[in-house]
């Protein structure tokens, strides 16, 4: 039997977690006159307490204990309390649940598609709170990321799982010592990055969401024109660099504060996507020089803000990029299916995933013509278990798979081509914004039918949760015994 | 040392071939009237010269002997050969050479995309010419899928090796009594879709090209407006009818001959594209109803007409199916992705590798939540190797890596998003038709620059060749020692 137990209790933590962040916005709301704090205030209330209920209705005999499919359960339903708990301040700016929970979803899975119109004219607490909820997604995935889906084996990742030491005390403790330390990361990346935003012209207000979305490679501005009303290349090449930053794998970081300085640089994954987001910056922007008559370097800025944008799945937009011309199109069609590193913020496929499949190819190819050769493949030096590529590959298949499929559904709820697909993909690899007049980088997808909005917040969760660690719920076998 | 020799040889017997099959077109214009005839006696001429050069200068010294590399390039220089000569008669209607090239290796590719415009005011030799080319390369892929692939293991066709005896001498003599069966099974439907056809009010010469073009799941047609020009349900239904026999497995028609009779009935990979087909019909029937006013039965003879030709990777249109409304659009696009059974001449992903893909991953979701359950992948009630599903996953990889490829390339050379990435698709698939105005049902390729005609040419050679029976000589692996 599946005890449901201690899956309420965790998430009743989570609950109150929600509870005590509602309350940030609401202080800045009452002390800029606003009357939404109430809003929080009582979204608040209300989380509190059932978060307070569960746990003392659930609270385990001995130790707390997860099993797999429990801890599966916390994973996917965890997202959907706070999803639902994150959307009633949504509530009250005048949109109705679908949009609101839209938002919500697009928020803490740090996608970034929005459906709310005339940001600039919001009152601050709603923008502080749509940063908020994608900083603390931005870390929850992070944290998700290192220390549970490789236990979880999702998608290859356990090729990520950190050794720890045998007792489970200890155990728990690695734990809340590895999440601490990931937090403190977070933070202080986040602090610099907002001083520097300061610095360099934004307002205090501005600044600090603005690199709460950066880091946590979601996107949100403040702004209908979003990073394209900042007009300071020195505010994009800061923006650039630290999504970068919120791209790289967190765990990299941690070793260096352990004294291994160079972790960062050796690392295969980090060579490849800065080298890729380099090389295809660069191409880009000689293309678009010709293309626009513009000079290198502002033709640079353009490009490497816009894909690595793209790339790390932020979506902010420095400008439409779709109106460059049909081959910038195609590229950032392409872009979208890129994603960061292991172990960051960043959705879509990623680059491990992708050195693995194109070394698994390499090799496959090599032993078609020579077929009792034996070659190991290796990711970032060590040999990679058969299982691994099992998952990477299961992975990819229900990706694409899942993205056809909603492009289908999406086109029958009577959006055109170009937008249902761009749409399908935008949501599952957590970019942001799509392709089309619609939903392209100076759209917004406020005006989608409501069905098609609930068809994105599930996949935007899809997406968030690698697909995999959703689609195992869907499989009858999983609810048996 | 890569030994070219009997490369050449086996090279050399292909061009003779052409040479003869260059003058049936030649007789059809005598006896017409048609100055054309000299084209094709020229091109037979030179076909003929150089072929028997290169069997008189290479024959080997004892029996015929080809290594895994030499079978390789045998089957890439093969298709190209055959798409060279068979270019030189377009030549003679008034296309340059890459309208030329594009339209046969379309042709021989079974894809059936072309860039002639008013077709029905070509010449009859010509036209034949078009049916000929698919008609043959619809049975030479049926016998490369069935006898060299398998032994190349490309893209997990090794799952269809047929059982043989041990001696190469009897080795030989299987596989020319197994070549000599197919062409007579392929010939005698051929025929019998060429009666029905008639029957149904085709004139002789209609009947006897799209009988071709149908078993080969070709789709090149003598008509501007494809199959729409034939307004009988009549021959709509033995379109579809023909279509499907062509795209299933030609090895359960031999097993069918050899006294099983319930062979095609029984097969796994069958069952699911019959019931696909059906289902998929039906419900897109349904939906067509209501959006368009039709009874059913008007309805279900455009859907199962135009999603089996598609599937199928014909590429008849009886209607321009994107006008149908988004929803159908999005339904053709998935479409192309499907193809038909092993061992047709279908192009595209084909049955058994959807089966074994999704049967990874429902395995795979199962031993995410019981990593210790052991699962055997099974296809038609077998146990499946490991390699195979390698070599399946390896496939779709480097399908869907093209597919991107191709499209980002060809927005480059100007065409705008929705031509580039179908055409693309249509290409690697051997469907024939893309989306959009341009090259969309009613459209043509004929306006497209030629460097993308290039491109969609060699698109349509490497989607033939499944892909990475083609990639394998870009690997520089292959040419070392």
């Amino acid at each position: 039997m599946l005890d449901f137990r201690p899956v309420i209790y965790v998430l009743g933590w989570i609950t109150c977690a929600m509870a005590i962040i509602l309350c940030i916005p609401a202080v800045i709301d009452i002390l800029h006159g606003d009357l939404e704090w109430e809003a929080f205030i009582g979204s608040g209330l209300v989380a509190a307490f059932f978060g307070g209920a569960a746990i003392v209705g659930h609270r385990p005999k001995g130790r707390l204990g997860l099993d797999i499919r429990q801890a599966f359960l916390v994973t996917i339903l965890g997202w959907i309390v706070v999803g639902v708990l994150a959307s009633f301040p949504f509530l009250h700016v005048g949109i109705g649940i679908t949009d609101a929970v839209f938002e919500s979803v697009s928020a803490i899975t740090t996608t970034g598609s929005t459906v709310l119109t005339n940001l600039d004219t919001l009152a601050p607490g709603i923008l502080l709170w749509r940063g908020i909820l994608q900083w603390v997604g931005g870390i929850g995935i992070i944290a998700i990321a290192i220390l549970i889906l490789p236990l979880l084996r999702v998608g290859g990742m356990q090729l990520f799982k950190i050794e720890s030491s045998d007792t489970s005390e200890e155990k728990t403790f690695n734990a809340m010592r590895t999440v601490i330390s990931l937090v403190s990361i977070y933070f202080v990346l986040t602090f610099a990055c907002a001083i520097l935003y300061l610095a360099f012209g934004m307002n205090l207000f501005d600044a600090i969401t603005h690199a709460m979305t950066t880091l946590s490679t979601g996107g949100f501005s403040n702004h209908d024109q979003s990073f394209g009303f900042f007009d300071d290349y020195r505010l994009h090449w800061t923006a650039t660099v630290f999504m970068a930053l919120g791209a790289v794998p967190f765990v990299l970081y941690l070793r260096m504060l352990r004294g291994k300085a160079d972790a960062l640089v050796i690392d295969q994954q980090v060579r490849v996507f800065i080298g890729f987001l380099i090389v295809s910056s660069v191409l880009l922007a000689l293309w678009l020089m010709h293309q626009r008559e513009l000079d290198f370097l502002t033709a640079l800025t353009l490009t490497s803000f816009n894909i690595t944008s793209v790339v790390t799945t932020t979506g902010f937009a420095s400008e439409d990029y779709t109106t460059w011309g049909s081959g910038a199109v195609g590229v950032f069609l392409v872009l979208m299916f890129v994603g960061g590193c292991s172990g960051s913020s960043t959705g879509s496929i990623k680059i491990y995933r992708h050195i693995i499949v194109f070394n698994l190819v390499r090799i496959h190819l090599r032993r078609l013509v020579s077929p009792n050769r034996v070659i190991p493949l290796r990711f970032n030096g060590k040999k990679v278990p058969r299982d691994v590529t099992d998952s990477v590959l299961a992975f990819l298949t229900v990706f694409v798979g899942t993205i056809s499929l909603f492009t289908v559904a999406l086109t029958f709820m009577g959006l055109d081509l170009t937008t249902a697909y761009s749409a399908s993909i935008t949501a599952i690899t957590n970019v942001g914004p799509g392709l089309g007049d619609v939903i392209g980088p100076s759209g917004n997808f406020s005006t989608l039918p409501d069905a098609a909005k609930w068809l994105l917040s599930f996949a935007m969760l899809a997406g968030r949760l690698e697909v995999l660690a959703l689609l195992v719920a869907f499989d009858p076998d999983f609810w048996r015994t």
